[in-house]
């Protein structure tokens, strides 16, 4: 680990969430020195990476994020084979169709086909699910031993409505269900009045590289036997375009990482 | 300038540029030693800045710029601004609407607005266009003193098509007369095929925030007078409701930055 580059990225995270701050809140935010802070920002000023209002003279994200998630959308193959699938599923179910790989304990939506009505929708690609809390990130955690390791081991897991699995086990319970169909399902546990049903995405290696879920408001849940079926054709599908050879993932085998092959750490008593 | 942040930086942007690439690939690219840029990249892993394939052991950018770049549309105000406005331009000239900022020498789509007739059409948001071969760019560069100063003095500019102006003083002639109407224009400079009108947007400190404009095909070019009138408005309405007072803004006074206030250097003879 670089700190100064590990400086770097967390004044971008500061500035994800704090959106206009000045060099001295970001600093306080950092517990670093402003000095410190200054000649990080100034680099990433140089590189567009931040912004500089002129007559405030606070920090925002600049342009130059922008490009940098543009390309990483465009080189991910998951979401250039999802695309007419999602289409499909949308269409022939009434309901919106997500798209999302798994970052930390959240999930990120990488495709959003709209509900097929027409109306106007606000974009999704971008935005931040908590994985525990989401049918999405359900259904990649029980195909995804590192992640779901990560969050079960915790105890408490951060509540979003009244909904929301906070407890551990409970969650470890409903991911065990999860592996033995590919679906997973969320009533009400992100967003009051909206449920879920997501299937995970596999690929050559076997495991889950990500899911592809309906979004239905609680008024039409539960949903059709047929749309729970569409949705495992598409998620079948895709899996298949992607080189896996069976699905659900069978055993859903720790993929390697940079750091080399991890295996489950016994759980604290 | 911090060195490491800087070459951490440059690493996202060699990925950017090449998709997927090894670790010597990427070494290569930034002539450093693999074992300088091994550290920079693993601190970019932790946080989710690139991802490592797990077959190849290739990097790619990864979901946490995804966010980044999220967050950034989020909190830009031009956007929300513009939103409505573009709706309403697309609707009564039946063009697509784009809205970009400088980025540079290029400029960054940051709203689209989809040509309104149902059609399904690729998401623009994120795209990089040069400024000197589009219409947003020019409206830009009319107002930008500084972004025009760096394109001008380079002399000759990077061809995109047949019809791109490459002559730096040709490009300088056109923007003079960008100055005086707020509107800039492009004919086949960046895609054969597809032509532009642009207009500068404001704010309360009088310079270019950036543009918006309407895509044409060259079977629909020149538009007509009232087109050119409705972006017109919507663009002086834009600019009114983030505080300019005029529109085209005058004097195009050079905006502060971070540097202190930059003035015009004499152009090397």
């Amino acid at each position: 680990m670089i700190q100064s580059v590990d400086r770097a990225l967390r004044i971008l995270t500061v500035l994800q969430g704090g959106h206009r701050l000045s060099l001295g809140e970001i600093a306080q935010r950092l517990d670093l020195p402003p000095s410190t802070v200054h000649g990080i920002v100034r680099t990433l000023l140089v590189h567009r990476m931040i912004v500089q209002e002129h007559d405030s003279g606070q920090y925002r994200l600049g342009p130059a994020v922008l490009t940098l998630g543009n390309v990483y959308l465009d080189t991910l193959e998951l979401r250039s084979r999802v695309a007419p699938w999602a289409e499909d599923l949308a269409r022939r179910t009434g309901f919106a169709v997500r798209t999302a790989v798994a970052m930390a304990e959240d999930v990120v939506v990488v495709h959003h086909e709209p509900r097929p009505d027409g109306s106007r929708q606000m974009p999704e690609v971008g935005i931040v699910i908590p994985a525990h809390a989401s049918a999405l990130g359900k259904a990649i955690l029980a195909f995804d031993e590192e992640a779901a390791e990560g969050l079960l081991d915790g105890g408490i897991l951060r509540s979003m409505t009244g909904e929301t699995v906070t407890d551990a086990r409970a969650l470890g319970k409903q991911l065990d269900q999860v592996r033995l169909t590919g679906i997973a399902e969320e009533v009400e546990e992100a967003v009051l009045g909206e449920c879920g049903l997501a299937a995970v995405l596999s690929d050559r290696l076997g495991g889950a590289v990500g899911a592809m879920g309906l979004v239905a408001p609680t008024s039409d849940w539960p949903v059709a036997a047929g749309v729970v079926a569409s949705l495992r054709t598409a998620a079948r599908s895709v899996s298949r375009e992607l080189g896996a050879t069976s699905w659900p993932p069978v055993g859903h085998a720790p993929r390697a990482s940079e750091m080399g092959t991890r295996r489950r750490r016994p759980r604290p008593a």
